[in-house]
């Protein structure tokens, strides 16, 4: 890499990727040449948590570096308030672009920027809406509509699919998320019994493709301007189904058992139980669905894989292969039967753990080539890695960005003391099982504590739940209750409560400008607790002995 | 009061006022009456804390409705950051002004305005650098001079002095805030020796009755409109000096006894045992510092009740005082060498309990007129209980404001249920504790809970302090160590434990939004955990069935 030239940063996101649906994972059958040509060439993290396990939540916490309590956007749907600080907002200071091309699942605080006279059309206010980024093509890849009409605005996506011939006023839906089905009808993939059909657009017609194209096309615009991108895919997101030929390259036989135990169900902790029994964790529970399903999110990855094959080779050929820091990563994975759940939601591995490798093409980083990281990684160490890759004081944030750097663990250089365990939220105050518990919003909540030897829920209002990570790595036996473990639970409640107790919302004055800040009104003649001039240095004195009546 | 008639809320605050310095709550010497005729026309609070025992942050607490650490302005200088929901902007949606006129000690989030695009001269921008307020005439009161300048920026009051014939660039230091000397010099109120002296100004022209005419002015001014006014004198906060005849009402024959014990001394815990040796602290340890200092602090509390006096006339001359609440409190208290402290800073009730009046004019409010509340109220009460008043929906603004009002207390109506505990926060990272222990500003991190029974207090990287209010109401014994109390100990820390996950960040959405959404996107298309359309409601299916290939 030459000195000089302008550092990148390409933040690549897939979305419900499973952290071990990779082949350099350990996936038994799923190939993923390129991303295993990524870890052989960075830092594979095996144990990274996402600050929540859903969309909105664990990005709004990707974007910011904070936890989900911190910036308050607990679940989808929830407006990022106007004022946090984003990626955006620390890298533009340090002469980067920040640019979005695919999902946020951002929603603008409107309100807050009425409240302050941001315009929502101005770059500032089009920044705030978009959590920090200029949006360069924003696809949440969600279009769905129904009889209260569509969820998300139309994305560019659906023009590109007019233009080119694909006809129909829903043409995300029609063409690139349905198969043909028998006589005159569609085969929605909603449906997840058409999951094995191929879906009616060309593969090169595909979110993916598409999407992936549209980065290289900011790439090209950009020019020799340094930018970070986030590049974030919907797939292998629901609905779950592909083009040919990635509809058709695995099958039922290629389909891991589902990790469950019959003992799960049997005396379930309350609100587990309750998620057990959404549509979506009845359906996954059935072998049918595992079976069709699960090798179309197979090939949806692999498409994903192939596409990464197309942008590195593309960087490769625009001379920044290495002048770019290439990061892939996840929301949160995807139960797929697994635990009896479908979706994300709680805190199993297969759902709060993530992938992540990290590639830092600077020689610094050549003496980790290949090789795995074991630590405690949250989603929150992103922001701090950019900042710190691309020069920025990162003391001088750490009153705002809760995650830590990466970069010492990629240099070969791990600090000597790193975080003790790992957390994760997740407030289920929109979901029927807040229904059927009867739960108000603001106590819906679930916290996770992690560290390599115990998993810890805290569930406000319940039992928490607890899962020996050592014994039972496939988190199968919920020792809550266990009366022998009052102590380990007691510990993990320690952990927690400090964690609560955090200073995260003084973000207007680092921690070097409070030591700063230190006697310093005595010497502008705040003079607490004085008797008489013998209490404090003459200099300190300001006009008094000189003053004349 | 007329029912169609306009409400106003006169919102005054003291400063550094102890809960118990004032005659209706039982001091032998000093002589409030016109407070005391408020309390018997009102409801007087005698639980009542602040959410932090420093101007600052305690002031951002009362003016937001939120904690200290859900607001983030954790000390004073730290700026309330651009965003925050205060009082200004609940009151003005009702149609309300909302006035300053005194003391805020807020400072401004320029960075954060300065990244939103929000001009610190518009009308917003005032807003957001004066957490929220008109101000009419902004005046912290702390006009110091030093080697590296002035505190504060100037106030009109000294333009005021200045047109009054009151001489030289620092007119508030040295005829406010100063008597006569011997020979030719200044007898600095600064200096504690000199409290007893007569400040130089004369009594009309001196700060509280000042600040009470700018009141009367801004009334006269605001016609019909209807207001929320903030009038926050500096008095009886230092300097500790007063104009004649106030600096002579009272002498050492009125100064109760200190409430300390040579127990404290003997083996404190590290951050008490730190505060102790402030300058202040070792000043009012002094008994001539007490009795010179005491008795001003009194005259300045007399002084502040007669323009209370004054100001409740004029209301009644104007025809409003049937159609205006009136608040009084204070943003905390004084140690005044009670347990071998000054100023506040920690929890003990001398400074982290303060007095509260509230007066509703409404006939609603008749049954309470002059009794007494003995249940635990917090200063982030004051928000809800002004809101409601004004005729807000408080269900809309739970998830902002974390207080409660207390209208159901003063209409005779108590609520069912009602908080168990009282919470208050102190940061000491800029203080010479923090120094000498060598802790971290984001550690330096003290919180109280406390009920009726105990007080515990929980210090980051310490052990606990711990109270017994009801067998040592002085609190002069720290049982914190205490072997016997470890139930109580851990009683109180899951207390903490559970408000520290509290959800305070989610302020974009209301509990009622947030039920509201709940499978809200089912009817939008999103369609979950669908195998085939049995699954769902047939009107579910947006275009999927009609669609033709």
């Amino acid at each position: 890499m030459t000195a000089n030239k302008p550092r990148n940063v390409l933040f690549i996101m897939a979305d419900q990727l499973r952290w071990d649906y990779l082949s350099c994972a350990g996936h038994p059958h799923l190939r993923t040449p390129n991303l295993d040509k990524l870890a052989a060439r960075g830092v594979r993290f095996t144990r990274t948590y996402v600050q929540s396990p859903v969309c909105g939540a664990s990005r709004m916490s990707f974007y910011t570096g904070r936890y989900v309590g911190s910036h308050g956007a607990t679940w989808n749907g929830v407006p990022l308030k106007v004022g946090e600080m984003t990626l955006g907002d620390y890298v533009r200071k340090l002469g980067s672009e920040a640019v979005l091309v695919g999902k946020t699942h951002m929603i603008a605080d409107t309100e807050g920027m009425e409240r302050l006279g941001v315009d929502p059309k101005s770059i500032i206010g089009v920044r705030v809406s978009e959590c920090g980024f200029d949006p360069f093509d924003r696809d949440d890849g969600l279009h769905g509509y129904g009889p209260d009409g569509r969820y998300t605005v139309p994305p560019r996506y659906e023009s590109y699919l007019r233009e080119k011939g694909y006809t129909g006023d829903k043409p995300w839906h029609d063409w690139a998320n349905s198969a043909q089905g028998p006589g005159n009808k569609l085969a929605s993939g909603w449906e997840m019994r058409n999951a094995r059909l191929p879906a009616r657009v060309k593969e090169e017609d595909s979110e993916t493709p598409y999407m992936t194209r549209r980065a290289m096309e900011y790439i090209v615009e950009a020019g020799d301007k340094p930018w970070v991108m986030h590049l974030s895919f919907i797939k292998p997101h629901w609905p779950y189904i592909a083009p040919a030929p990635y509809n058709d390259l695995y099958g039922p036989e290629h389909v891991v058992p589902p990790v469950r135990s019959e003992a799960e169900r049997a005396d379930p902790h309350p609100v587990y139980r309750e998620f057990m029994q959404h549509r979506v964790s009845k359906s996954f529970a059935r072998d049918e669905v595992r079976t069709n399903v699960i090798p179309v999110y197979m090939g949806l990855i692999e498409q994903i894989d192939d596409q990464m094959g197309v942008l590195f080779r593309f960087l490769e050929e625009r001379g920044i292969a290495d002048s770019t820091m290439i990061v892939m990563t996840s929301d949160h994975g995807d139960y797929l039967g697994d635990h009896w759940m479908g979706e994300k939601d709680l805190f199993h591995d297969c759902s709060a753990k993530i992938p992540l490798i990290v590639y830092d093409p600077s020689p610094a980083a050549n003496a980790t080539r290949g090789t795995v990281c074991d630590e405690l990684v949250e989603s929150i160490d992103l922001v701090p890695t950019f900042y710190d890759w691309l020069g920025g004081d990162l003391a001088a944030q750490s009153h705002r960005m809760e995650g830590r750097s990466l970069l010492p663990f990629l240099h070969g250089k791990p600090p000597a003391e790193w975080r003790k365990f790992a957390i994760s939220e997740y407030s289920y105050a929109m979901s029927q099982t807040a229904v059927r518990l009867g739960i108000e919003p603001k106590d819906a909540c679930l916290f996770m504590v992690t560290d390599k030897r115990w998993k810890y829920i805290h569930a406000v209002g319940f039992r928490p739940m607890l899962f020996d990570l050592v014994d039972d790595p496939a988190e199968l036996v919920d020792r809550g209750a266990d009366p022998t473990l009052d102590d380990v639970r007691r510990h993990y409640a320690g952990v927690l409560h400090e964690w609560g107790l955090r200073q995260s919302q003084r973000t207007t004055r680092s921690e070097a400008q409070i030591r700063g800040m230190r006697g310093k009104s005595l010497r502008k003649g705040i003079l607490i607790g004085v008797w008489d001039e013998n209490d404090i240095p003459a200099e300190l004195w300001s006009g008094y002995p000189e003053s004349k009546a």
